[in-house]
């Protein structure tokens, strides 16, 4: 028997070891930075056709520029508003989008073309190993008549980061928002008919892992897929939003995990605890992390708190993104944008780890003001009452009983940019076929 | 505005707010074990159309014994020994076992039809939520011409907990248990011929989330399938396994989490670290966790080391099962069981958490033996090297070079079991069909 031996390793650097998929992330999204112009071979990801493979010449960058277009010949009625499925079933508009990726290839064709079923192998990865990933954002018929996307960049951005962080190809995000664009210009005017002003559509942007073969591994085959289906406003539960604090035994994300990405695997897990906290009266659950009892998200929104501090100060406060334990939302950097641009003469806001006592404390001592979730579902959502152990945190609703204040300003905010009462950066047209 | 305020509860209570998760998960599993026959309605799950669902006369639970038989019509020929896959696809075997659960009918017919392509909705709840779950087992060709299951019940046991734990529905283990046991009768004879004795072919079943309707809810649709596919021996790589520590920024699982239950939310955000250390010639990640670096999982199987105490005592060690950071694998089970009946004498055999630094420690004093990582894809595997930062920790191989003593001699007492050199109660022999 050879004995054993610890020995210093001369073929590995240090240094990566302890930063190796942070640093293998930053490299794949700086790639996609650089005009698709890296030739550079320094980085292990780039040989295995994963990655942007623009140091391959037969391996095709996603381009929406060569999209075809084939139009249903089954066109469906639009139900009247209200009605957003039949059965259980998600109802979608006519047409969806496709392009099929393999790593030999690289990315193949766009296809706009009838919505429809999907055809997987029983071994395909993602339904084995999770290997997917979506987007949620939506499109506004504004009162102006026109039809906007809300800040698609950020969405298509965050699509990539996620698609890296779950050994999916990477893509410059500018492609997959002209994708959405080219789907928004097809079934928007029948979809988000212009007598129809105030209503939205949910876009999903999706990616899935393909190939069809068992054993744990980045799969060398994927699907991304854009459809565009109804959902019913969210944003203002009669009472407001009442949350139900997770579990000591059920911990959404953790540092060094995932939880900043939006990836299939922050999902499913988190079922289990809502669908309990539901058959008690509450809307979701509310994710604290550590023995601290941070505050982390609301469901799947982003979770805001506004009250006056010890000092008397008027704050806005929400977890920070640094520890990647939550989702950087697209409504969240917005809230906190208009926060500090309109707001900084009478509110701070502060993006801090704060934990459910420090909100206990401010509710028993009348300082908490307002609280409301965050997020492209459920927009800006007043948050009520928050149930942790065996107390009740109750949170004013305002005058209305529609939300405080601040919540009913900020979400006013949004909506003008997202139905064109206002000229904004953030609310893109959409050029419409007809 | 309203006042806010915390004030004591009293429709809740306390003590289940903290406990939530693990009672729901142990009440569900608990109604399946009485025989079907739980009619109380304390349980808020039940009355979702979830769980078992026995309170509702007419939800179908699982019944093996109404499978419907269609065979195949376009019979493919089996591989020469070697080939496991065509084109990057897995090769499977002519037939498939579906199962459709839904909330309002529970468990359809199972059905044993020819391997094809599931057609899902672009909404379905798997794409998106990853609400998927899986097992895999061996069956296995003996040197007395009969085929076997390695205890089937355990993984049919494993499967249930994993599916309740990912929000999918209830089941009676053992009827699974006897699908897997149909499908090997149908496709064992031709798939695993006589004439070769000691080959194998691997199990997948799989549970998933159809329901097309978007939304972070549990899915009211469901599809159980069992597919057989062929797959490499990966037991005895030339030189050992060989394994590179997970680095700082990535956590495989969390005590809270759902590292114990075999849901494709663990194997997905896995790849990227993977992917990373393959790129640097190693075969697997040793998974870390924690600022004291315990050592849990080896890439997706359990790990094991033996070493000298300081006090002389050989041990076999492994990670424990109660802080449910670890799969509980079946593996695992059967390699300590072995080892506490016939090694007992020679070796001790302990559960619990042991750190890096200490496998270091024992290796730079000489007082490592050997290693290995256990599971059913990779059976018994001898590790020969971890690589943890700047150090390579070399673990002896034995004489032959396949592996220590010890790890040697268990690896055969299991083959002799799966391959019936003895007769053994973990053997399940399969009933074929000619």
């Amino acid at each position: 028997m050879s004995p054993s031996a610890v020995v210093p390793s001369t073929v590995h650097d240090g240094e990566q070891d302890v930063n190796l998929t942070a640093s293998a992330i930053d490299h794949r999204l700086t790639e996609n930075d650089q005009s698709n112009g890296s030739t550079n071979g320094q980085n292990a990801l780039s040989s295995n056709g994963q990655g942007n493979g623009v140091a391959q010449p037969n391996v095709q960058e996603l381009n929406a520029s060569n999209i075809t277009y084939t139009f249903t010949k089954e066109p469906r009625d639009v139900p009247p508003p209200g009605v957003h499925s039949i059965d259980g079933s998600t109802i979608s508009t006519d047409h969806m989008i496709t392009v099929a990726w393999s790593a030999k290839s690289g990315w193949g064709t766009p296809e706009l073309k009838p919505y429809g079923p999907l055809s997987l192998m029983p071994t395909a990865s993602v339904l084995h190993y999770a290997t997917e990933c979506f987007e949620g954002l939506k499109a506004y018929r504004g009162f102006d008549g026109k039809l906007r996307l809300f800040r698609p960049d950020c969405n298509a951005e965050r699509f990539l980061m996620s698609s890296v962080r779950i050994s999916l190809p990477s893509f410059p995000p500018a492609e997959v928002e002209k994708l959405l664009l080219a789907l928004m210009a097809v079934d928007g005017p029948k979809w988000l008919p212009r007598d129809r002003p105030g209503s939205f559509i949910y876009l999903r942007p999706t990616l899935i892992g393909t190939q069809s073969q068992l054993g744990v591994q980045a799969p060398a085959e994927a699907l991304l897929y854009i459809i565009a289906t109804l959902m019913p406003v969210m944003d203002s539960p009669v009472g407001g939003m009442k949350l139900h604090t997770s579990p000591d035994d059920m911990v959404r994300a953790w540092v060094g995990g995932f939880g900043y990405a939006k990836v299939g695997a922050n999902y499913g897990p988190s079922l289990l605890a809502t669908q309990e906290a539901r058959a008690r009266g509450f809307g979701q659950i509310l994710w604290l992390y550590g023995s601290e009892g941070y505050c982390t998200e609301a469901g799947a929104s982003n979770f805001f708190v506004l009250w006056k501090t010890k000092e008397g100060k008027t704050q806005l406060i929400t977890a920070p993104l640094d520890d990647r334990l939550i989702l950087p939302g697209v409504t969240r950097r917005s809230v906190l944008q208009l926060a500090r641009e309109r707001l900084s003469d009478e509110i701070e806001v502060v993006e801090r780890r704060y934990t459910i006592k420090e909100v206990l404390e401010a509710s028993s001592e009348g300082r908490l003001l307002e609280s409301f979730a965050a997020g492209t579902a459920f927009f800006v959502c007043p948050v009520s009452l928050i149930h942790h152990r065996e107390q009740d945190i109750q949170i004013p609703m305002g005058k209305a009983g529609e939300g405080g204040p601040y919540t009913l300003k900020l979400k006013g905010w949004l909506k003008d940019i997202m139905y064109g009462n206002v000229d904004h950066p953030w609310g893109i047209v959409v050029q419409e076929e007809h």
